[in-house]
């Protein structure tokens, strides 16, 4: 028997109100052999949340040893706590042959990328800037001045989408969804992935 | 508006007997919104042949010229007849916004990688060794010389899988057919090919 096909790193990213978390969420019910990624937090459980379903919960100590060692593939501190990706996880997914896909800010993405350039990143595009716009306003948590504030931080990231490798428009979540999938396909479908087994058949003729 | 997206070239190529043909035709069903090239002959039309639509039909002189002017992707010659892809059927089709598809010899698809390398580069395989054997034998046309000659030659053209963009196994047909469709999804979502709007965002902030 050959040994199992590693899966693949899926980033999706893109600026917020964008509809990453949306669009992730769909995609569950699309691709349910698709894992998702567990992020690490320092902050405490919420009643109901499962260690290594929700989160892992590590200790400011703990988390910190992960960066420390170079476990952790990105990693941001959010209103005192602290949250990551922890490598392991992601590796232990990828050597049982399955994908998984991490859904994550513009930032992370692109220290995900430093630590694992190896991954299929994807950036999240609204179908025009003012669709953009009114996605934030229609929150309707948002003052004047933090939705010009989140629209400039969006053209800033949109200028970052160069050191990804695929761009797709949130037009519809469907979509989006299935452009993702074929993504997926293809990039299985990559020369390099293949190329393995050809040498097993040179080995087998000779 | 918007000027509109070119289309891509792709290239479906891969030994002989691995199926090309049949999955090229399954594809016309798929995915009917697909160009497939046509190519140019010195051979004299077959009762029924239409120009334009089974081939091009050129006088070696006609040819001859269109090759001393780079104006064929590949071109090769079988049993005294000349045939090749011209550029040209491929460009309009391009900057019509459709994708076209070109079925292929190995060398000629490297011809064309030459030409053109900004298309889209398929290796189809079989599933196995011992089942592209099968196939070539269940043409019932080849003496076991043949058969064995044919083998060599799909041995040195897996060598050259190195030079493709992809590689598919052609299991089963639609399967085959249903990769090809996603890879093409996932090459229209390349970032570069996104970039554009990008840069009209930033010029409409300004």
């Amino acid at each position: 028997m050959t040994s199992k096909e590693r899966g693949i790193l899926i980033v999706l990213s893109g600026p917020s109100g964008v509809g990453k978390g949306t669009v992730c969420k769909a995609l569950r019910g699309y691709a349910p052999e698709l894992v998702y990624s567990v992020s690490a937090t320092t902050r405490t459980p919420r009643p109901g949340e499962i260690e290594g379903v929700n989160y892992f919960f590590k200790t400011r100590e703990q988390f910190k040893r992960l960066v420390d060692t170079d476990q952790m593939l990105e990693y941001a501190e959010y209103v005192g706590n602290r949250y990551g990706t922890p490598r392991q996880f992601v590796e232990e997914t990828l050597n049982e042959g399955k994908d998984i896909i991490l859904e994550i800010e513009v930032q992370g993405a692109l220290m995900v990328k430093q630590r694992f350039p190896e991954g299929v990143f994807i950036f999240l595009l609204p179908p025009s800037l003012d669709e953009l716009e009114s996605r934030i306003v229609g929150r309707g948590t948002e003052t004047e001045e933090s939705i010009q504030s989140r629209m400039s931080v969006a053209m800033d990231e949109f200028r970052l989408m160069d050191y990804y490798d695929y761009a797709i428009v949130n037009d519809q979540v469907e979509k989006a969804c299935s452009r993702i999938q074929s993504i997926i396909v293809a990039e299985h479908c990559r020369k390099d992935k293949v190329m393995n087994k050809i040498k097993q058949w040179m080995v087998e003729v000779k």
